[in-house]
Protein backbone atom coordinates (compact mmCIF):
# COMPACT_ATOMS: atom_id res chain seq x y z
CA UNK A 1 0.00 0.00 0.00
CA UNK A 2 1.30 3.45 -0.91
CA UNK A 3 2.69 5.51 2.05
CA UNK A 4 0.62 8.57 2.64
CA UNK A 5 2.56 11.17 5.33
CA UNK A 6 -0.03 13.20 8.34
CA UNK A 7 1.68 16.41 8.28
CA UNK A 8 -1.43 18.17 10.34
CA UNK A 9 -4.71 17.63 12.11
CA UNK A 10 -7.24 19.49 13.23
CA UNK A 11 -10.66 18.50 15.08
CA UNK A 12 -13.19 20.97 13.43
CA UNK A 13 -17.14 20.56 13.19
CA UNK A 14 -17.24 17.19 14.96
CA UNK A 15 -14.94 15.37 12.58
CA UNK A 16 -11.10 15.83 11.72
CA UNK A 17 -9.06 18.38 8.99
CA UNK A 18 -6.29 16.49 8.14
CA UNK A 19 -3.69 17.78 5.91
CA UNK A 20 -1.34 14.56 4.12
CA UNK A 21 1.34 14.27 2.05
CA UNK A 22 2.81 11.65 -0.61
CA UNK A 23 5.13 10.46 -3.44
CA UNK A 24 3.10 10.65 -6.73
CA UNK A 25 3.93 8.18 -9.58
CA UNK A 26 1.26 10.25 -11.65
CA UNK A 27 3.60 13.54 -11.09
CA UNK A 28 6.82 12.33 -10.41
CA UNK A 29 6.80 14.92 -6.71
CA UNK A 30 5.70 15.07 -3.39
CA UNK A 31 2.27 15.86 -3.60
CA UNK A 32 -0.23 17.53 -0.47
CA UNK A 33 -4.38 16.98 -0.17
CA UNK A 34 -6.48 17.22 2.47
CA UNK A 35 -9.21 15.40 4.31
CA UNK A 36 -12.11 16.18 6.29
CA UNK A 37 -13.23 13.31 7.99
CA UNK A 38 -16.97 13.90 9.16
CA UNK A 39 -18.41 12.60 12.22
CA UNK A 40 -19.18 9.01 11.13
CA UNK A 41 -16.38 8.47 9.39
CA UNK A 42 -14.30 8.70 12.94
CA UNK A 43 -16.98 6.56 14.62
CA UNK A 44 -16.03 4.23 11.92
CA UNK A 45 -18.92 4.71 9.66
CA UNK A 46 -18.20 3.83 5.55
CA UNK A 47 -18.89 7.70 4.03
CA UNK A 48 -19.26 8.48 0.36
CA UNK A 49 -16.67 10.46 -0.62
CA UNK A 50 -16.43 13.90 -2.39
CA UNK A 51 -13.55 15.78 -4.31
CA UNK A 52 -13.18 19.24 -4.44
CA UNK A 53 -10.64 21.19 -7.29
CA UNK A 54 -9.34 24.59 -6.95
CA UNK A 55 -8.76 27.08 -9.27
CA UNK A 56 -5.99 28.95 -10.41
CA UNK A 57 -2.92 30.43 -7.83
CA UNK A 58 -4.80 27.89 -5.26
CA UNK A 59 -2.85 24.80 -3.23
CA UNK A 60 -5.44 22.45 -1.05
CA UNK A 61 -5.40 25.10 1.84
CA UNK A 62 -7.72 28.21 0.57
CA UNK A 63 -10.66 26.06 0.13
CA UNK A 64 -9.52 24.22 3.69
CA UNK A 65 -9.81 27.47 5.40
CA UNK A 66 -12.34 29.74 3.52
CA UNK A 67 -14.45 27.60 1.95
CA UNK A 68 -17.13 26.78 4.72
CA UNK A 69 -17.47 23.37 3.88
CA UNK A 70 -17.07 21.51 6.83
CA UNK A 71 -20.52 21.97 8.68
CA UNK A 72 -22.24 20.79 5.37
CA UNK A 73 -20.27 18.28 4.90
CA UNK A 74 -20.27 16.69 8.63
CA UNK A 75 -23.85 16.88 8.60
CA UNK A 76 -23.85 14.88 5.27
CA UNK A 77 -21.86 12.55 6.53
CA UNK A 78 -19.12 13.08 3.37
CA UNK A 79 -15.28 12.66 4.04
CA UNK A 80 -14.68 15.85 1.48
CA UNK A 81 -11.28 15.59 -0.31
CA UNK A 82 -9.24 18.67 -1.63
CA UNK A 83 -6.26 18.23 -4.26
CA UNK A 84 -3.40 20.15 -4.79
CA UNK A 85 -3.42 22.30 -8.31
CA UNK A 86 -0.60 21.32 -9.95
CA UNK A 87 2.84 19.53 -9.10
CA UNK A 88 5.47 21.33 -6.77
CA UNK A 89 8.75 21.19 -6.35
CA UNK A 90 12.16 22.73 -7.38
CA UNK A 91 12.23 20.11 -10.27
CA UNK A 92 8.79 21.08 -11.43
CA UNK A 93 9.22 23.47 -14.57
CA UNK A 94 6.88 26.41 -13.81
CA UNK A 95 5.98 29.66 -16.30
CA UNK A 96 5.91 33.21 -15.23
CA UNK A 97 2.46 33.49 -16.03
CA UNK A 98 0.02 32.37 -12.79
CA UNK A 99 -2.31 30.58 -15.38
CA UNK A 100 -0.27 27.53 -16.33
CA UNK A 101 2.53 26.30 -14.49
CA UNK A 102 2.84 25.76 -10.89
CA UNK A 103 -0.84 26.29 -9.02
CA UNK A 104 -2.29 26.03 -12.68
CA UNK A 105 -2.20 22.24 -13.47
CA UNK A 106 -5.64 22.31 -15.59
CA UNK A 107 -6.05 19.04 -14.30
CA UNK A 108 -5.05 17.46 -17.51
CA UNK A 109 -1.99 15.13 -18.89
CA UNK A 110 0.20 17.28 -20.41
CA UNK A 111 2.07 16.27 -23.60
CA UNK A 112 4.62 18.69 -24.36
CA UNK A 113 8.00 19.78 -22.51
CA UNK A 114 9.10 20.71 -20.17
CA UNK A 115 5.95 19.68 -18.79
CA UNK A 116 4.78 16.30 -19.68
CA UNK A 117 7.44 14.74 -17.28
CA UNK A 118 5.38 15.95 -14.02
CA UNK A 119 2.07 17.78 -15.42
CA UNK A 120 -0.32 14.89 -15.05
CA UNK A 121 -2.98 15.67 -12.90
CA UNK A 122 -5.93 13.70 -14.82
CA UNK A 123 -3.92 11.01 -14.11
CA UNK A 124 -3.74 12.15 -10.23
CA UNK A 125 -6.85 13.06 -9.61
CA UNK A 126 -9.22 10.22 -11.45
CA UNK A 127 -6.50 7.74 -10.82
CA UNK A 128 -3.91 7.77 -8.11
CA UNK A 129 -5.30 9.67 -5.86
CA UNK A 130 -8.92 7.98 -5.23
CA UNK A 131 -7.00 4.54 -4.71
CA UNK A 132 -5.14 6.41 -2.37
CA UNK A 133 -8.28 7.58 -0.70
CA UNK A 134 -9.94 3.86 -0.89
CA UNK A 135 -6.62 2.36 0.91
CA UNK A 136 -6.45 4.33 3.54
CA UNK A 137 -10.07 5.64 4.44
CA UNK A 138 -13.48 3.59 5.03
CA UNK A 139 -15.34 4.41 2.11
CA UNK A 140 -18.79 3.71 1.43
CA UNK A 141 -19.13 3.91 -2.74
CA UNK A 142 -16.27 3.20 -5.34
CA UNK A 143 -17.87 6.43 -7.38
CA UNK A 144 -16.61 10.03 -6.43
CA UNK A 145 -18.64 13.09 -6.65
CA UNK A 146 -16.79 16.14 -7.88
CA UNK A 147 -16.66 20.16 -8.03
CA UNK A 148 -14.48 22.84 -8.26
CA UNK A 149 -14.24 25.95 -8.78
CA UNK A 150 -13.17 27.92 -12.17
CA UNK A 151 -10.24 26.77 -13.12
CA UNK A 152 -11.07 23.50 -10.42
CA UNK A 153 -14.65 23.99 -12.12
CA UNK A 154 -12.92 23.13 -15.52
CA UNK A 155 -11.27 20.19 -13.86
CA UNK A 156 -14.75 18.51 -12.60
CA UNK A 157 -16.90 19.46 -15.97
CA UNK A 158 -14.13 17.77 -17.94
CA UNK A 159 -13.32 15.35 -15.67
CA UNK A 160 -16.75 13.98 -14.85
CA UNK A 161 -17.54 14.33 -18.75
CA UNK A 162 -14.62 12.19 -19.53
CA UNK A 163 -14.46 9.96 -17.16
CA UNK A 164 -18.35 9.18 -15.83
CA UNK A 165 -17.76 5.91 -14.47
CA UNK A 166 -15.72 7.57 -11.69
CA UNK A 167 -18.49 10.33 -10.18
CA UNK A 168 -21.95 10.12 -9.49
CA UNK A 169 -22.59 13.76 -9.89
CA UNK A 170 -20.57 17.26 -11.13
CA UNK A 171 -20.44 20.91 -10.08
CA UNK A 172 -18.48 23.89 -10.54
CA UNK A 173 -18.45 27.06 -9.07
CA UNK A 174 -17.94 29.73 -11.55
CA UNK A 175 -15.89 26.98 -14.08
CA UNK A 176 -13.63 27.97 -16.79
CA UNK A 177 -16.18 26.90 -19.71
CA UNK A 178 -14.47 26.92 -22.67
CA UNK A 179 -10.98 27.34 -22.17
CA UNK A 180 -10.20 26.87 -25.68
CA UNK A 181 -11.41 30.39 -26.44
CA UNK A 182 -10.39 32.15 -23.53
CA UNK A 183 -6.72 33.84 -22.99
CA UNK A 184 -6.28 31.97 -19.77
CA UNK A 185 -6.96 28.51 -21.39
CA UNK A 186 -5.31 29.13 -24.34
CA UNK A 187 -2.28 30.07 -23.05
CA UNK A 188 -2.12 27.08 -21.14
CA UNK A 189 -3.46 24.64 -23.56
CA UNK A 190 -0.61 25.85 -25.91
CA UNK A 191 2.15 25.01 -23.09
CA UNK A 192 1.06 21.52 -22.14
CA UNK A 193 -1.13 20.01 -24.94
CA UNK A 194 1.01 22.01 -27.88
CA UNK A 195 0.05 24.11 -30.95
CA UNK A 196 -2.39 21.82 -32.39
CA UNK A 197 -5.80 22.80 -31.29
CA UNK A 198 -7.71 19.58 -31.70
CA UNK A 199 -5.87 17.58 -29.07
CA UNK A 200 -7.23 20.40 -26.92
CA UNK A 201 -11.19 18.99 -27.08
CA UNK A 202 -10.86 16.23 -24.56
CA UNK A 203 -9.81 19.07 -22.12
CA UNK A 204 -12.41 21.40 -22.83
CA UNK A 205 -16.29 21.38 -21.18
CA UNK A 206 -17.89 22.63 -24.23
CA UNK A 207 -16.44 21.01 -26.86
CA UNK A 208 -16.46 17.72 -25.17
CA UNK A 209 -20.07 17.80 -24.95
CA UNK A 210 -20.29 19.18 -28.57
CA UNK A 211 -18.30 15.72 -29.08
CA UNK A 212 -20.85 13.58 -27.61
CA UNK A 213 -19.59 13.15 -23.76
CA UNK A 214 -22.53 13.52 -21.72
CA UNK A 215 -23.56 13.80 -17.78
CA UNK A 216 -27.11 13.33 -16.41
CA UNK A 217 -27.12 16.79 -14.34
CA UNK A 218 -24.81 19.90 -13.78
CA UNK A 219 -25.23 22.53 -10.52
CA UNK A 220 -23.10 25.87 -12.33
CA UNK A 221 -23.49 28.85 -9.51
CA UNK A 222 -21.77 31.94 -10.93
CA UNK A 223 -21.46 35.35 -9.74
CA UNK A 224 -22.39 38.29 -12.30
CA UNK A 225 -20.47 40.76 -10.75
CA UNK A 226 -17.35 38.34 -11.49
CA UNK A 227 -14.24 40.30 -13.09
CA UNK A 228 -13.45 36.82 -15.34
CA UNK A 229 -17.18 36.01 -16.56
CA UNK A 230 -17.23 37.31 -19.88
CA UNK A 231 -13.61 37.03 -21.00
CA UNK A 232 -12.70 33.83 -19.38
CA UNK A 233 -15.46 31.48 -17.60
CA UNK A 234 -18.27 31.66 -20.52
CA UNK A 235 -20.88 30.43 -19.05
CA UNK A 236 -23.35 30.91 -21.81
CA UNK A 237 -20.79 28.50 -23.98
CA UNK A 238 -21.79 25.93 -21.20
CA UNK A 239 -25.72 26.86 -21.26
CA UNK A 240 -25.79 26.33 -24.96
CA UNK A 241 -23.86 23.03 -25.20
CA UNK A 242 -25.93 21.47 -22.61
CA UNK A 243 -29.27 22.67 -24.08
CA UNK A 244 -27.86 21.26 -27.41
CA UNK A 245 -27.27 17.58 -25.87
CA UNK A 246 -30.25 17.41 -23.27
CA UNK A 247 -27.88 17.79 -20.24
CA UNK A 248 -29.92 19.48 -17.11
CA UNK A 249 -27.63 22.31 -16.34
CA UNK A 250 -28.85 24.58 -13.42
CA UNK A 251 -27.43 27.89 -13.48
CA UNK A 252 -27.82 29.88 -10.60
CA UNK A 253 -26.22 33.52 -11.33
CA UNK A 254 -26.16 35.63 -8.56
CA UNK A 255 -26.38 39.32 -8.64
CA UNK A 256 -23.38 41.24 -7.23
CA UNK A 257 -21.08 38.40 -6.36
CA UNK A 258 -17.41 37.74 -7.32
CA UNK A 259 -14.83 35.25 -8.04
CA UNK A 260 -13.83 35.11 -4.63
CA UNK A 261 -14.20 32.56 -1.64
CA UNK A 262 -16.72 34.81 -0.22
CA UNK A 263 -19.15 33.72 -3.71
CA UNK A 264 -17.70 30.44 -3.21
CA UNK A 265 -18.32 29.89 0.59
CA UNK A 266 -22.32 31.57 0.29
CA UNK A 267 -23.75 28.52 -2.01
CA UNK A 268 -21.19 25.88 -0.88
CA UNK A 269 -24.00 24.28 1.64
CA UNK A 270 -26.00 23.97 -1.66
CA UNK A 271 -23.26 22.31 -3.97
CA UNK A 272 -22.67 19.36 -0.72
CA UNK A 273 -26.45 18.94 -0.50
CA UNK A 274 -26.60 18.19 -4.31
CA UNK A 275 -24.17 15.67 -4.08
CA UNK A 276 -24.76 14.26 -1.10
CA UNK A 277 -28.50 13.56 -2.73
CA UNK A 278 -26.81 12.14 -5.83
CA UNK A 279 -24.06 9.87 -3.36
CA UNK A 280 -26.52 8.20 -1.47
CA UNK A 281 -29.72 7.90 -3.21
CA UNK B 1 -19.64 63.29 10.92
CA UNK B 2 -16.51 61.45 10.84
CA UNK B 3 -15.43 60.34 7.86
CA UNK B 4 -15.43 56.06 7.46
CA UNK B 5 -13.63 54.57 3.90
CA UNK B 6 -15.21 51.91 2.37
CA UNK B 7 -12.00 49.77 1.09
CA UNK B 8 -13.45 46.72 0.17
CA UNK B 9 -16.74 44.94 -0.49
CA UNK B 10 -18.17 41.50 -1.20
CA UNK B 11 -21.09 40.10 -1.50
CA UNK B 12 -21.76 37.01 0.95
CA UNK B 13 -24.30 34.92 2.36
CA UNK B 14 -27.25 37.34 0.33
CA UNK B 15 -25.42 40.35 2.80
CA UNK B 16 -22.44 42.27 2.25
CA UNK B 17 -19.08 41.98 3.90
CA UNK B 18 -17.32 45.35 4.18
CA UNK B 19 -13.82 46.91 5.49
CA UNK B 20 -13.29 50.48 5.67
CA UNK B 21 -10.83 52.59 7.30
CA UNK B 22 -10.85 55.66 9.26
CA UNK B 23 -8.35 58.00 11.44
CA UNK B 24 -8.83 57.13 14.93
CA UNK B 25 -8.74 59.68 17.85
CA UNK B 26 -8.56 57.41 20.73
CA UNK B 27 -5.38 55.31 18.83
CA UNK B 28 -3.98 58.33 16.30
CA UNK B 29 -3.57 56.38 13.82
CA UNK B 30 -5.81 55.37 10.89
CA UNK B 31 -7.27 51.99 11.56
CA UNK B 32 -9.23 49.31 9.82
CA UNK B 33 -12.12 47.19 10.82
CA UNK B 34 -14.55 44.96 8.82
CA UNK B 35 -18.42 45.05 8.53
CA UNK B 36 -20.76 42.13 7.49
CA UNK B 37 -24.17 43.73 6.73
CA UNK B 38 -26.72 41.25 6.34
CA UNK B 39 -29.35 40.90 3.72
CA UNK B 40 -31.90 42.42 5.57
CA UNK B 41 -29.57 45.89 6.67
CA UNK B 42 -28.92 45.83 2.71
CA UNK B 43 -32.83 45.73 2.69
CA UNK B 44 -32.86 49.02 4.73
CA UNK B 45 -33.99 47.30 8.18
CA UNK B 46 -32.64 48.45 11.30
CA UNK B 47 -30.63 45.41 12.84
CA UNK B 48 -28.67 44.88 16.33
CA UNK B 49 -24.92 44.88 16.21
CA UNK B 50 -22.61 41.98 17.19
CA UNK B 51 -19.00 43.13 17.89
CA UNK B 52 -15.53 40.23 17.27
CA UNK B 53 -12.68 41.07 19.32
CA UNK B 54 -9.59 38.74 17.75
CA UNK B 55 -6.81 37.73 19.23
CA UNK B 56 -2.63 38.23 19.50
CA UNK B 57 -1.01 38.56 16.13
CA UNK B 58 -4.40 38.90 14.06
CA UNK B 59 -6.29 42.38 12.63
CA UNK B 60 -9.88 42.10 11.68
CA UNK B 61 -9.05 39.78 8.73
CA UNK B 62 -8.81 36.32 9.95
CA UNK B 63 -12.13 35.72 11.48
CA UNK B 64 -13.55 37.79 8.11
CA UNK B 65 -11.64 34.64 5.91
CA UNK B 66 -11.62 32.12 8.22
CA UNK B 67 -14.37 32.69 10.96
CA UNK B 68 -17.55 30.83 9.10
CA UNK B 69 -20.13 33.92 10.78
CA UNK B 70 -22.00 35.01 7.61
CA UNK B 71 -24.59 32.45 7.56
CA UNK B 72 -25.52 32.50 11.15
CA UNK B 73 -25.35 36.36 10.97
CA UNK B 74 -27.64 36.53 7.88
CA UNK B 75 -29.79 33.88 9.27
CA UNK B 76 -30.40 36.21 12.26
CA UNK B 77 -30.21 39.88 10.75
CA UNK B 78 -27.10 40.93 12.68
CA UNK B 79 -24.51 43.11 12.03
CA UNK B 80 -20.94 41.58 12.81
CA UNK B 81 -18.14 44.13 13.05
CA UNK B 82 -14.75 42.78 13.52
CA UNK B 83 -12.62 45.37 14.59
CA UNK B 84 -8.62 45.41 14.49
CA UNK B 85 -6.33 44.08 17.43
CA UNK B 86 -3.77 47.22 18.06
CA UNK B 87 -3.11 50.76 16.75
CA UNK B 88 -1.22 49.86 13.56
CA UNK B 89 1.44 52.25 11.41
CA UNK B 90 5.16 53.09 11.31
CA UNK B 91 4.40 55.53 14.21
CA UNK B 92 3.17 53.41 16.57
CA UNK B 93 5.47 51.45 19.38
CA UNK B 94 5.87 47.74 18.54
CA UNK B 95 7.67 45.09 20.81
CA UNK B 96 9.20 42.12 19.46
CA UNK B 97 6.95 39.74 21.47
CA UNK B 98 4.21 38.72 19.65
CA UNK B 99 2.16 38.60 22.72
CA UNK B 100 2.62 42.85 23.15
CA UNK B 101 2.86 45.85 20.73
CA UNK B 102 1.10 45.58 16.71
CA UNK B 103 -1.44 42.96 17.07
CA UNK B 104 -1.14 42.87 20.60
CA UNK B 105 -3.12 45.72 21.93
CA UNK B 106 -5.35 43.85 24.79
CA UNK B 107 -8.63 46.20 24.70
CA UNK B 108 -7.34 48.41 26.91
CA UNK B 109 -6.11 52.05 27.58
CA UNK B 110 -2.17 51.83 28.06
CA UNK B 111 -0.74 54.28 30.81
CA UNK B 112 3.22 53.87 29.84
CA UNK B 113 5.58 55.36 27.65
CA UNK B 114 6.02 54.92 24.66
CA UNK B 115 2.36 53.18 24.37
CA UNK B 116 -0.11 55.73 26.35
CA UNK B 117 -0.08 57.33 22.99
CA UNK B 118 -2.19 55.32 20.64
CA UNK B 119 -2.58 52.11 22.35
CA UNK B 120 -5.99 53.17 23.73
CA UNK B 121 -8.08 50.09 22.55
CA UNK B 122 -10.30 50.55 25.27
CA UNK B 123 -11.55 53.31 24.40
CA UNK B 124 -11.64 52.49 20.90
CA UNK B 125 -13.62 49.67 21.23
CA UNK B 126 -16.10 51.16 23.98
CA UNK B 127 -16.54 54.33 22.47
CA UNK B 128 -15.76 55.57 18.99
CA UNK B 129 -15.74 52.63 17.13
CA UNK B 130 -19.72 52.00 17.61
CA UNK B 131 -19.98 56.01 17.76
CA UNK B 132 -19.31 55.18 14.16
CA UNK B 133 -21.25 52.19 13.37
CA UNK B 134 -24.18 54.10 14.95
CA UNK B 135 -23.44 56.71 12.50
CA UNK B 136 -22.97 55.22 9.18
CA UNK B 137 -25.19 52.04 9.72
CA UNK B 138 -29.07 51.85 10.89
CA UNK B 139 -28.92 49.87 14.13
CA UNK B 140 -32.02 48.98 15.87
CA UNK B 141 -30.47 49.04 19.24
CA UNK B 142 -28.69 51.48 21.48
CA UNK B 143 -26.31 48.67 22.76
CA UNK B 144 -24.25 46.02 21.21
CA UNK B 145 -23.36 42.73 22.37
CA UNK B 146 -19.06 41.65 22.02
CA UNK B 147 -17.42 38.44 22.25
CA UNK B 148 -13.60 37.78 21.05
CA UNK B 149 -10.81 35.28 21.17
CA UNK B 150 -7.98 34.38 23.07
CA UNK B 151 -6.90 38.08 23.73
CA UNK B 152 -9.99 39.14 22.31
CA UNK B 153 -11.68 36.87 24.72
CA UNK B 154 -10.41 38.80 27.23
CA UNK B 155 -11.51 41.96 25.59
CA UNK B 156 -14.56 41.07 25.56
CA UNK B 157 -15.16 39.46 29.39
CA UNK B 158 -12.94 42.67 30.66
CA UNK B 159 -14.99 45.30 28.43
CA UNK B 160 -18.49 43.86 29.40
CA UNK B 161 -17.80 43.77 32.74
CA UNK B 162 -16.26 47.43 33.15
CA UNK B 163 -19.47 48.72 30.57
CA UNK B 164 -22.31 46.61 31.26
CA UNK B 165 -24.49 49.44 29.95
CA UNK B 166 -23.13 49.18 26.64
CA UNK B 167 -23.33 45.45 25.80
CA UNK B 168 -26.49 43.33 26.00
CA UNK B 169 -24.76 39.55 25.97
CA UNK B 170 -21.15 38.33 26.15
CA UNK B 171 -19.39 35.28 25.09
CA UNK B 172 -15.62 33.62 24.14
CA UNK B 173 -13.45 31.70 22.55
CA UNK B 174 -10.45 30.42 24.46
CA UNK B 175 -10.29 33.67 26.70
CA UNK B 176 -7.44 34.81 28.49
CA UNK B 177 -9.19 34.41 31.83
CA UNK B 178 -7.04 35.83 34.03
CA UNK B 179 -3.64 37.27 32.35
CA UNK B 180 -2.04 39.17 35.46
CA UNK B 181 -1.24 35.31 36.43
CA UNK B 182 0.10 34.16 32.90
CA UNK B 183 3.34 34.76 30.95
CA UNK B 184 1.36 36.82 27.80
CA UNK B 185 -0.80 39.15 30.44
CA UNK B 186 2.02 39.73 33.00
CA UNK B 187 4.69 40.92 29.83
CA UNK B 188 2.09 43.19 28.40
CA UNK B 189 0.68 44.53 31.08
CA UNK B 190 3.93 45.16 32.41
CA UNK B 191 4.50 47.31 29.57
CA UNK B 192 1.04 48.95 29.00
CA UNK B 193 0.05 49.68 32.83
CA UNK B 194 3.58 49.71 34.66
CA UNK B 195 5.28 47.41 37.43
CA UNK B 196 2.14 48.51 40.01
CA UNK B 197 -0.34 45.12 39.85
CA UNK B 198 -2.83 46.35 41.17
CA UNK B 199 -3.69 48.40 38.25
CA UNK B 200 -3.68 45.71 36.32
CA UNK B 201 -7.10 43.94 38.28
CA UNK B 202 -9.30 46.59 36.18
CA UNK B 203 -8.16 44.63 32.73
CA UNK B 204 -7.87 41.15 34.11
CA UNK B 205 -11.31 39.35 34.23
CA UNK B 206 -11.12 37.25 37.06
CA UNK B 207 -9.87 39.91 39.08
CA UNK B 208 -12.85 42.42 38.06
CA UNK B 209 -15.58 39.48 39.09
CA UNK B 210 -13.61 39.13 42.36
CA UNK B 211 -13.62 43.06 42.29
CA UNK B 212 -17.17 42.63 42.62
CA UNK B 213 -18.34 43.60 38.73
CA UNK B 214 -21.13 41.39 37.49
CA UNK B 215 -22.42 40.07 34.18
CA UNK B 216 -25.60 38.15 33.85
CA UNK B 217 -24.44 35.13 31.73
CA UNK B 218 -21.74 34.09 30.29
CA UNK B 219 -20.85 31.04 27.03
CA UNK B 220 -17.31 29.79 26.66
CA UNK B 221 -16.01 27.54 24.36
CA UNK B 222 -12.98 26.02 25.37
CA UNK B 223 -10.59 23.16 23.43
CA UNK B 224 -9.04 20.72 25.79
CA UNK B 225 -6.19 20.29 22.89
CA UNK B 226 -5.43 23.66 23.41
CA UNK B 227 -1.69 24.24 23.69
CA UNK B 228 -2.22 27.29 26.20
CA UNK B 229 -4.83 26.21 28.16
CA UNK B 230 -3.10 25.68 31.53
CA UNK B 231 -0.08 28.04 31.03
CA UNK B 232 -2.25 31.10 29.57
CA UNK B 233 -6.14 30.58 29.05
CA UNK B 234 -6.55 29.28 32.81
CA UNK B 235 -10.78 28.62 32.43
CA UNK B 236 -10.64 27.31 36.14
CA UNK B 237 -9.57 30.38 37.24
CA UNK B 238 -13.12 31.94 35.40
CA UNK B 239 -14.72 29.23 36.39
CA UNK B 240 -14.34 29.54 40.19
CA UNK B 241 -14.56 33.29 39.82
CA UNK B 242 -18.05 33.30 38.32
CA UNK B 243 -19.33 30.54 40.75
CA UNK B 244 -18.58 32.66 44.09
CA UNK B 245 -20.12 35.77 42.36
CA UNK B 246 -22.89 33.40 41.24
CA UNK B 247 -22.68 34.67 37.64
CA UNK B 248 -23.93 32.10 35.10
CA UNK B 249 -21.33 30.40 33.22
CA UNK B 250 -21.59 27.73 30.63
CA UNK B 251 -18.16 26.46 29.61
CA UNK B 252 -17.96 23.85 26.83
CA UNK B 253 -14.93 22.42 27.30
CA UNK B 254 -14.00 20.37 23.87
CA UNK B 255 -11.91 16.75 23.43
CA UNK B 256 -9.47 17.68 20.66
CA UNK B 257 -10.10 21.07 19.49
CA UNK B 258 -7.17 23.08 19.65
CA UNK B 259 -6.68 27.17 19.54
CA UNK B 260 -6.72 27.55 15.59
CA UNK B 261 -10.15 29.05 13.32
CA UNK B 262 -10.78 25.61 12.95
CA UNK B 263 -12.33 25.62 16.43
CA UNK B 264 -13.89 28.98 16.11
CA UNK B 265 -15.47 28.14 13.57
CA UNK B 266 -16.87 24.73 14.83
CA UNK B 267 -18.81 26.67 17.41
CA UNK B 268 -19.46 30.04 16.04
CA UNK B 269 -23.24 29.48 15.01
CA UNK B 270 -23.75 28.68 18.85
CA UNK B 271 -21.95 31.85 20.18
CA UNK B 272 -24.43 33.80 17.53
CA UNK B 273 -27.60 32.30 18.34
CA UNK B 274 -26.43 33.50 21.93
CA UNK B 275 -25.94 36.91 21.04
CA UNK B 276 -28.66 37.03 18.78
CA UNK B 277 -31.29 35.45 21.52
CA UNK B 278 -30.54 38.69 23.98
CA UNK B 279 -30.19 41.07 21.48
CA UNK B 280 -33.56 40.14 20.45
CA UNK B 281 -35.39 39.55 23.79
Amino acid sequence: MPDIKLIEERRSHGGAQRVYSHWSDACLCTMTFSVFLPPQALDGHPCPTLTYLSGLTCSHANVMEKGEYREAAAHHGIIFICPDTSPRGDDVPDDDAYYSGKGAGYYLNATQPPYATHYNMERYITDELPNLICEHFVTSDSKDSIFGHSMGGHGALTLALKHPELYRSVSAFAPICNPMNSPWGTHAFSEYLGADRTTWRSSDTVALIEDGRRVEDILVDQGLGDDFLENQLKPDALQAACASAGISLTLRQHEGYDHSYYFISSFMKDHIAWHAKRLTR
